[in-house]
């Protein structure tokens, strides 16, 4: 599984000064009450509000981009980050987000110059919709996580973290679709760090798909569910997690929204559901780490209403 | 000037531990559009919200508290961090703050276990109320910035942020009472590093002590008064920042709220107007660096409301 290393490099060189270096703050033991070395991964301050920009990045400057652009399917992070990319590179992006997509997130999109178009009520009719465009408009398709180049970029960040953590024994990665966790566990593989995943009880695609030896379909409920909502891995994630990634720790929503909390309260760090979802499973007990254990925690994503989550504070 | 470079030295020993080691985010050249090397410190991500923690550990850990505790006047970030500071060090805090002071702020001393006194209508009010309890209580009162032990600890964050980064050139540092600037001049003072101050036009008690060689009075008038709004700097800041502040710049109060906005847009840092002022002044213009000028901006704040910051975004 090293075999991924050397491209996970060239994907590093290739977006560098694209995406950003982001910064790691070091705890030391005694942080949320816990006897782990703990630190803190703030890729939520990345362009465009989470990891998602070094994935998009890696699918721009690797592949052939036609004169239609690229297009994504997503009312999320990853339509943020596409529409971003495609900006700095100076290519048309066209974004397919579904009506259930919030208002300040399609704002975000739309800020970014990409066409946004509404299509249907629900991701996977958003889907659709960028599926007939990009084959009538022959535009490229940008997948959020099924896509080797996706990968790539996405382990671009743990290359990074590794160099600026060289001693980590493991690290906490939320899950929604797996590409994130396939291109840190891909990186990470071979050395002596320890890959856990988080999902939400209820949204555990990755669970369900090791534990079946397959990816199969899962039902989605979570208040992380705008991130990390998948319902199905998908085959090469699945094929990656299978033998790098040591556990899937399942954390419920009180954890996620409770580690949201904590994070503004104690760190002044405004972060989305699914960027607080792995500091959750430290803090309900679904992650124990060993005393001393030198635990990197991923702050993924922050792409958050700033107004829900000053109602969350208490 | 160089003479307080030791005692920096052992006030970061004293309080290594109690306060954080703050990340250090490199953007390099391009970023909010200029040509400077930029990167920012991220102060804003110290326990109690600010800076102010340093100052407040380096005064309960190098001078004898007594039975009566520690006692402080202050809406805002230095009765947060004093209140923290003596939990930590399980100490009773008596905090007076004037009816003016935000219910956040408030609710967050009270919730470091602080007795929150409601000490008149303004500061100076409470600023009376709390020497009065001094006077008859016994309590050490803790100076938000015309004391050395308050100077020596925010001093810390220049020591650590020349660790961090060797090569700068200039650090833009937000100026209040003036506690956090001459810290930070002291350090560098003798160092190739240029310190640079950043005042809200109509609260700039720093500007107004060098023009008129002596600490005076200014009225205050800002969308940061909240943390930036002394009105007389005192002799001590006068005498350190005379000497080893290289200009400050006069930021209009637009400036700092685009800083705020651009700080959450781009960054997704949730700051207070305090700690996005040094950046108000790039943005704007009020300080222009050269190209290539390795240039820090110290982020110094984030108890922000965010519902207020949420109003912000447009």
């Amino acid at each position: 599984m090293t075999r991924y290393h050397d491209q996970i490099a060239e994907a590093a060189a290739r977006i560098a000064g694209h995406a950003r270096v982001t910064p790691v703050m070091r705890l030391g033991s005694g942080a949320f009450g816990s006897e782990a070395d703990i630190s803190l991964k703030l890729e939520s301050l990345q362009h465009a509000g989470s990891f998602k920009t070094r994935g998009a990045f890696n699918n721009l400057l690797s592949l052939q981009v036609p004169e239609a652009g690229v297009s994504a399917a997503s009312g999320g992070n990853h339509g943020a980050a596409v529409a971003f990319a495609a900006r700095e590179r100076g290519v048309k992006a066209t974004i397919f987000v579904p009506e259930i997509s919030p208002a300040a997130k399609i704002e975000a999109i739309r800020r970014f110059g990409a066409d946004v178009r509404i299509g249907g009520a629900q991701y996977d009719d958003a889907q659709a919709a960028c599926d007939r465009f990009v084959a009538e408009s022959g535009a490229l398709k940008i997948h959020p996580f099924a896509a080797i180049e996706t990968i790539l970029g996405q382990g671009t960040l743990a290359r990074e973290w590794h160099e600026q953590e060289p001693d980590l024994d493991t690290v906490l990665v939320a899950v929604g679709g797996g590409g994130l966790i396939s291109g840190i566990a891909a990186w990470f593989a071979g050395s002596r760090v320890k890959v856990v995943g988080v999902e939400p009880e209820h949204s555990r695609a990755l669970h369900a798909a090791l534990a079946a030896s397959g990816p199969v379909d899962v039902t989605v409920q979570s208040v992380a569910a705008d991130s990390l909502g998948a319902r199905n891995v998908g085959p090469l994630v699945h094929e990656i997690c299978r033998d790098t990634v040591e556990q899937v720790a399942l954390v419920p929503d009180a954890a996620i929204t409770a580690a949201q909390v904590t994070l503004w309260r104690d760190f002044r760090l405004a972060v989305e559901p699914g960027g607080a979802a792995a500091l959750g499973a430290l803090l309900s007990g679904a992650y124990r780490p060993q005393p001393c254990e030198r635990l990197g925690v991923l702050i993924c994503g922050a792409n958050v209403d700033l107004a829900k989550l000053a109602a969350l504070q208490g």
